[in-house]
């Protein structure tokens, strides 16, 4: 049994009010062709295919395209369970009619939990996809009081599948969770406050290989095949650093998984660039990937006019700006009246240089400083 | 080929602010048992499965349920087209991976048009569905600036099928829109304003049997295989009168289709009730369906005190009340100074009456009537 393991593709997201859907279209594409080049036998989502409940009808017709060229094209199998920012009613609609073409969405949590067998070149695997439930709903369903948490809703759960007939072939758990111990980003939305949602990895022991969704850096967490694939695209500026990837997994009876990551990469990356403003524009000149997605973090210490508009014309894609230069001179200084009032006049000075390209003259000078005298005590009456 | 027409579900419509969820389970319950007893191959649904392009949860729910039950249990085929009201994209997410169960969703245009063989037990059908469209998008798939009406459009994807080779098996349309001369109720939504939505019933003349939805009362236009089979429930007042069903249509190559109207009834239905207060909260007394969806028309022509309240006392659910015999009284009176102040000493008295339980007395009524002249008075100033 040899799958590709991924999750969090949150189709239909933005960045800083930026759609992302070519990205993500780019990013599909990418991931069909892996699982073509290796000669997967399933592709496996473990939740938050779509960023919302209700997600935009571009990225539904997204999503469907794609599953038409892997299952109807390649004849690779699907499963995606639902996961924390999914509507689960919503994607388990005509899940039943839908199982023997080979895709199987695992919608609502329905209890007792049923195992799917995944057919294999090679050889077969029984799949044990959990859906993303709160703590309340599997109590509910299991109709047992002591489940007030995260990880005693997740062990009630595997107790379920544990003891399956696995006729011998390799077990694998798909779940949408938080290990504890594990690196988060930005971009994750917590699934309870306070540490409640934190799971001990030692639960997944059992099984042969746990695919799980959530988290957006590719981690594992205590033994290797216990992991996260983390998302394929970088959803906040904090992941700026992660290299994304799917997770191509190979399982035999018997042997221990092997697990390769597959980097991804869509040509447009989310970076964060520090300087000086006219060196960055400088700089912008030689970098053939001044298109990409940037957090751009300003040194300098005085008033610029209009920094955004003069970056976005040399980086196109610049999303957001951190003013960290004048945020480290502000902290320096006292907040005195004086202070605030010599504040101002450097501020005037640095924006009339730049409108009108030469300095304040002296007259002037004088004349702006007893205006803002006049302010300041207009202040005081 | 035997099988069920029907069309205009509107899951997870409300009826003036009620939520019509649970009369819609019952109608879908019938039309599955309707479906069992009359053993037919396929239950055809031409459009408005939902009521808005985003439905609730709970209405996408209600329709996975019916389809497992339908398709999975009783192995009876399904074929949806999109209707206006319907998100063409969102109903035909992996419409593909469905195919091969039976269920047939066709969401967006998509072209050239695809015809469907659906299997019967006695024979075998061409279904040609044609999901809802506008104008322009039909102009803009073909590339032809001619067309720039609904019946232009309807004509152009008609000739894509009218052709077709049908092995000499019956063939059946399956579309949503407006034939001219056809009879409206409120509750559907125009397609166009000023009559540009209206189709010449003539168009389908080449077909064996026309699966029609948008109207939501049962009729035909031209030849009686040419026909809505109408809403299964009422969704306004305007369809009182009307008995909602769904079309049992059997066809047979070289016969005329055999149709047959199979009532729908979930015990509440919608109705409008007329007579004065009084009359009405005594006739209740004897009206089993005294929990119908209703809207009562009050003759009474004075004031009354909280009328919706003790009309919901006998009949739960009112949705609606008009003052007809208020409406009318206004009609025929002058609007003189001298009469709106009558009436306004006619309502109070009305009034005072219902709470205090007895008349104003004469010295009351004298000191109201100059409480009003002062008022009136005042106005004038």
């Amino acid at each position: 049994m040899k799958f590709i393991h991924t999750s969090d593709w949150h189709l239909g997201r933005q960045l800083h009010g930026e759609s992302l859907l070519e990205q993500q279209r780019l990013a599909l594409a990418q991931i069909g062709a892996l699982a073509v080049e290796h000669q997967v036998d399933a592709l496996i989502i473990a939740g938050d295919i779509y960023d919302r409940a209700i997600p935009p009808a571009s990225a539904v017709t997204l999503l469907s395209e794609f599953l038409d060229e892997l299952i109807e094209k390649h004849k690779i199998q699907v499963l995606i369970t639902s996961g924390n920012h999914d509507s689960a009613e919503r994607l388990g609609f005509a899940a039943k009619q839908m199982r023997s073409s080979g895709l199987h969405m695992v919608g609502s949590l329905s209890l007792p939990l049923t195992p799917i067998k995944l057919h294999g070149k090679q050889s077969d695997a029984w799949f044990y996809p959990i859906s993303y439930a709160e703590p309340a709903v599997v109590r509910h369903a299991l109709a047992d009081d002591t489940i007030n948490s995260h990880e005693l809703a997740m062990k009630a759960l595997l107790e379920q599948v544990t003891q399956h007939d696995s006729e011998n072939l390799p077990k694998v758990v798909v779940a949408h969770c938080f290990l504890d111990g594990s690196t988060e980003s930005e971009s994750e939305r917590p699934l309870s406050v306070g540490g409640a949602d934190r799971i001990a990895p030692a639960l997944f022991a059992p099984f042969d290989y746990v695919a799980l969704g959530h988290l957006h850096g590719p981690q594992y967490r205590g033994v290797e095949h216990v992991r996260y694939s983390g998302s394929p695209l970088k959803y906040s500026f904090s992941e700026a650093t992660q290299k994304k990837s799917v997770t191509l997994v190979e399982l035999s009876t018997g042997k221990a998984p092997t697990i390769k990551l597959l980097p991804i990469n869509t040509g447009r990356d989310v970076r964060i660039i520090e300087g000086n403003l006219a060196d960055l524009l400088v700089r912008a000149k030689d970098d053939p990937h001044a298109d990409d997605y940037l957090m751009v973090r300003l040194s300098d210490t005085h008033a610029l006019l209009d920094p955004m508009g003069k970056l976005r014309s040399a980086y196109p894609n610049v999303l957001h700006l951190e003013r960290t230069g004048l945020m480290a001179q502000q902290q320096q200084r006292d907040i005195g009246r004086d202070r605030i009032k010599k504040g101002e006049l450097e501020m005037f000075s640095d924006f009339f240089e730049q409108v009108a390209g030469e300095p304040l003259s002296a007259a002037q000078q004088q004349h702006l400083h007893h205006l803002l005298d006049e302010l300041h005590q207009g202040e005081d009456a």
